[in-house]
């Protein structure tokens, strides 16, 4: 069995340019982090875009669901903005049914020593393996449906529908 | 629901003890560690033992066991060395059958930059929720039957039996 | 013999607002950085402004200036933005000759895991100990006349001028 | 102008080895920590030894003395471990009266997120660059003479003579 990690940008791969500050995209930490997590299962890693999701389009998410057609994997966690997670977990959501699909981000990006990225990635890669097909938001602990969650935006947590 | 996790020492929490040089135990980290993890699912913590599992005996075990046994809650994990973690994880095998108990640990301590323990953290708090009534062993994105199980000391990996 | 540290802001003191993603300013880190500098000499800590150097505006120079005028410590080390320490050093250099004053900062904010900063502030405070009065930029290891250095904006580099 | 920096192990440069638990040495860390300090005046760096300092011996410390007595620089920073710093200084003090050489190390290795260890080379490095000829131990944001100087075991922290 393989999993698939497919980077998308977000938070959790924010890069600081060090010659104008701004936080932005170089290449994605992921080769490092799955360095660093010690990973026994194989792990393939397909950067499908480095942005900001407030940035992302249409045609951004089509790229993404594109993607997850053509894994050869059953098992996927996408590193995605929290921004607009849920939209794009929404154009997965109506489209997947024969995969396990789970999204994680950060609320920090990995750099900072305080980012809550790695945790995250932990625990997307463990409800993959668990879950049933399906769409699923992992965040801070906790996986959700795609179709029963929001981002609070003033916790920045997100939370079941009403 | 209210998760458990049960600190018993190990890698994960070593300490630096810049007086002596000495790498032992002072406060556990995991208070810092759930902060930063912003758990958004409620989490007991529980410190039953700070010690290297080289140095576990028996009656430590059994601390571990009678600290599972007490809980209300179904679903646990225990942060724990790991060079005696199967031999934990087989005194609860033999002894728990109505919960969900995951064991996690560190090849670098959780103070080093480099460190894997969050990683762990975050996949084992996922495959606690998810996995039926068991004892569980989760290392670097795999989980194992507390029976199937055992550390290679060439690779420092966990791995099924032959 | 005390040392006084101005904190102003800059890329050392950022802070990532992880409600909206801005790299911004919350408390300053400087209270952290001395703490883990155990520095033995005592060591006064102003906190003038936190602000990206770029949006300093001559008031703001000039509140850097009282604070070192006003100061009883004759060796004061400035925590400044790179984009414009040199402008601020000059208000300095042209008005000041009875103490030694040393300008640093950071490339990378002091919270990433590869900041320069920690660095910059241990030389920035040596430099201050040892050079005779007058107004320095001390950057990557290398400390310069406040009337003889430019901020290379293609490097990020400070170098003396032609 | 150039600058020597000799490694010869010490906390700075301790290494977790993950297969045994325990806090030896490997490469040393000062390749990485040079980058990252964006030093823009040259550096020679020299691993001499990578050796605990309790665990020196007299022909250990007279390898350090060699290569600085073949050093080109005038000006080396030495990054040594705390126990017998001042025992390395002593055999440099009383041998070279021509360059300036100053002893750094660290608390806590320079792995671990809290170490103190860029700081003080930080700090070592300017020292270096200012002092006249002589042989020095700066620590913490301190510089002393090695004919006076000893470390407090109980505190941890460098101190003059009575």
């Amino acid at each position: 069995m393989t999993l698939r990690i497919i980077a998308t940008g977000g938070t959790f791969d924010k890069h600081y340019n060090e010659l104008n500050g701004v936080l932005g995209f170089a290449d994605s930490h992921l080769p490092e982090v799955i360095a660093r997590s010690r990973m026994t299962i194989p792990v393939e890693l397909q950067v499908v875009s480095l942005l900001d999701s407030l940035d992302m389009q249409d045609a951004d998410r089509r790229n993404v669901l594109a993607a997850c057609q053509a894994a050869g994997e059953k098992q996927i966690v996408i590193v995605h903005g929290t921004d607009t997670m849920r939209e794009t977990a929404e154009v997965l959501g109506a489209a997947m049914s024969d995969k396990t699909i789970v999204f994680t981000g950060a609320m920090i990006p990995y750099k900072f020593g305080s980012s809550d990225g790695l945790f995250n990635l932990g625990s997307a890669l463990a409800f993959v393996q668990t879950l049933p097909n399906g769409v699923y938001i992992a965040m801070n602990g906790k996986c959700f449906n795609w179709n029963n969650v929001r981002k609070n935006k003033q916790t920045g947590m997100f939370e079941e529908l009403g």
